[in-house]
Order: C-alpha cells, then structure tokens, then sequence
C-alpha cells in the first residue's frame, strides 16, 4: 500500500513516520509512504502557495495550481484509489473506514494548511473529505498522520501480533476490559483475584462483563 | 501553559513540536512543551516498561511504576491541573473540551502503547481520560500531539491573524463556506461571481448561505 502525502510542512511530518509500527511497516516492504513538498510545485518565485481570499476575511487559502501539479504529477506515474483531503468538514475517520481504506492500493492524502484551500481543488481532485473529530487543528498533517496510523496498522503482517489487533477496541463493538501487569500488589492496590486464579473460562467472563459495563457507561451509543 | 508530555516514543513526537504554530507558541514563551522518556523511569536492567497481562491474552501492559516514578517527580515540581490518559475509550475531544483545556495552567498527558496501560495508573493518577475519535492508534503519542494543537491554538497570541481563529469551523457551531483564491478563472474553472463583486453585504449573505447548506448536507447534527 502506498501513501502519497502533499504539504506545506513535510517537516513535520518527519519522526511520526519514522517510529514504531508506521516505520517497522515501510521496513517490510508492506507500506510506503512518500511526503511531497507542495513548495516545489509553486511556480511562484518566492514559492508562495497561498494568497488572500476573495470577498475578503481574514486568514489566507490556498491556491489550486500547486496542488494540481502535484497530483497530475502522481497521477502520470500510478493510478490512485483515491484523493483525500483532511478536513474538520469531512466524514468523520472511525474503526470501519479505517477498515475499508486498508484494503486500498495507492492513496493520496492532501493537507491544508492557514485559513483552508481553494473549493476547487475539493470539487476537481479530491474523492474523500476525512476529518479525525470536531476539532480545529493547525493544518491536516497531524490528521494524515492519524489516518495513515490507523489504515496501515490494519494491513496483515504489520502487527507483529495479529490477535492483539483484533482485541482492540472497537473492533468488536465493545471497549477493551480493564488490564493489570506485575506487580499484583503496588502500594495496597492489588490485582483483581480472578486474574490470578488460572481459571481460564472465569476470566473470560469477568473480561466480557468489565467490556459490557465500561462499554455501558461510557460509550452506550456503541451497544445500539 | 505547560504540557509535560510521558511517552515510550519520544522521538515521535519531535518533529510536530518544532513546527508550525506550535513550535511559534513554545518560542513567543506562550506554550513549553516538555516530552519525558517513560524509560528513564524504569528500575529494571533493560529499562523495560511493560510485562504480560495479568489472565493472560495477546500483548503487553505498561507498568504502573515507571508512571508513577515519573509523575510523581513531575508533582513535586509544580501543581497540574490534569493528568490526561489518551485512550480510545475516553472522552472524545471536540472544541468545547479544548477551549476548557486552553485555559488550565499545567498538564501532564500519558501516552499508552502496546496493548494497553495498568488500570491502577488509570485508577489513582488519571483525572481525564481523553480520545481524539472512533479508531485505534498504534500508541498515545499522535493523540497528544493533537490534543495539544488543538489546545495550544486557542491561547490568546499564538495566532497571528485572531479572526482566524474565531471563524473556524465549530468554534460557531456551523462549518466554513467555501474558499476561493487566485486565479480567478483556472481552465475554465470560475471563482463564484459574487465574491469578485465587491459587495461585502452580498459576500456575507452567501457565506452564511454557504456554510449553512454546507452543515445541513454534511453535518445536520451540529445544528441541533
């Protein structure tokens, strides 16, 4: 699978993807994720890639040139499955789009930056519009960094232990039950007995109750 | 404000701290951002962190005492406000819960991995647990950087233009209209008549109707 990421601040884009699962992924050959400068797709001398909006308002909006030179550029070279651009107005990013962009072959992810991009680009080039929730960040790096973390880690052989992806929570509608390591007593604060009877079937049960009752309470929209 | 931020990954998170508006907040003296190797809190030879869960199952749970070691130190520091678990089963952020956070003093924010954290650091240290949507990350770390972008933004003097942020979608409950910039014509492809007008009353009209359209197609439950 293969990610295509244009920007203003590659930069920032730097130690996300060179850390953990997103850098064990690329290492296997299983994901490969490119960040495009959209700078060096301005033909401007000053390489401006943003300009005052028309009708006035403050802030500043992205021009659409850039951004289609870099697009027809990648879209000359593969076929992409699909163009998305990370915005607060998208389609908010949950467990089952993560699940369906997974299987997706080559992606190109467009992030704005300043006061927003031209409608244009939006209404030409983009397939997707994808928020990550309802709030308002600096630019869609961050975003595109959590979408490519949670599509990438879906991919078969990216978790080194493949149950422990699927135990996740949301995967099964239910939050995860509560978890304890070493040591069973810290302080007074023990261990819950039933974790350490050995009784396997036990555990189990009091593992799906915690999920029902923390799903319950916290997350009821979930058991509908 | 103050973000003291424990991780497993700290070079993760370098590269969105020292860009953007987030790297302009720490250098205008408006925003420190302190990002702590849980590792140098381990007493273990190996500087290990995490062990197998208690009942058994697949992955690894983080310790609770290199959090605790590490809190504590940070405790007897200065006073915190929060100590924020990043978790996809907390409270989903959206931008009240930021504007709320923007005005608070110090927080520490921990990030899990692996499969999970101790309940017990949950249970005796946490004051909020906090996720950013719907979808499973592979660690806290993303999560906290968006967290404190989300924050950081809202601090009066890390935005240049003010408006800006006043006018983002959600902070007035309806999502922006569309945005135009130059060329005014880009092959054939025309900015709306209307805001090459002049006519800031007409201009204003329009992207009320705009956004207005926009949210109702998009985001209905926003105008409840």
């Amino acid at each position: 699978m293969r990610f295509d990421i244009i920007t203003v601040l590659p930069g920032l884009l730097e130690s996300p993807f060179a850390h953990s699962i997103l850098q064990r992924a690329q290492k296997k050959g299983i994901a490969e994720i490119h960040v495009h400068n959209l700078r060096d797709y301005s033909t401007h001398k000053q390489k401006s890639v943003d300009d005052y909006p028309y009708g006035g308002g403050g802030g500043m909006v992205m021009n659409i040139e850039p951004f289609a030179a870099c697009i027809d550029q990648l879209k000359s070279e593969r076929e992409y499955d699909e163009v998305i651009f990370m915005s607060p107005d998208g389609v908010t990013l949950n467990q089952q789009i993560a699940n369906q962009l997974s299987i997706k072959e080559n992606i190109i992810i467009l992030c704005g930056h300043y006061k927003g991009i031209d409608q244009r680009i939006r209404d030409i080039y983009v397939t997707r519009e994808m928020s990550i929730g309802d709030y308002v960040l600096s630019g869609g790096e961050l975003p595109a960094a959590v979408l490519v973390d949670a599509v990438v880690r879906l991919i078969p052989g990216v978790l080194s232990d493949e149950t422990s992806a699927l135990s996740d929570s949301f995967q099964g509608d239910l939050l995860d039950a509560p978890l304890y390591t070493r040591p069973a007593d810290w302080n007074g604060h023990k261990v819950p007995d039933v974790l350490l009877s050995g009784n396997a079937a036990e555990i189990e049960k009091w593992r799906f109750e915690q999920a029902l009752e923390r799903t319950r309470t916290r997350r009821p929209d979930l058991l509908k």
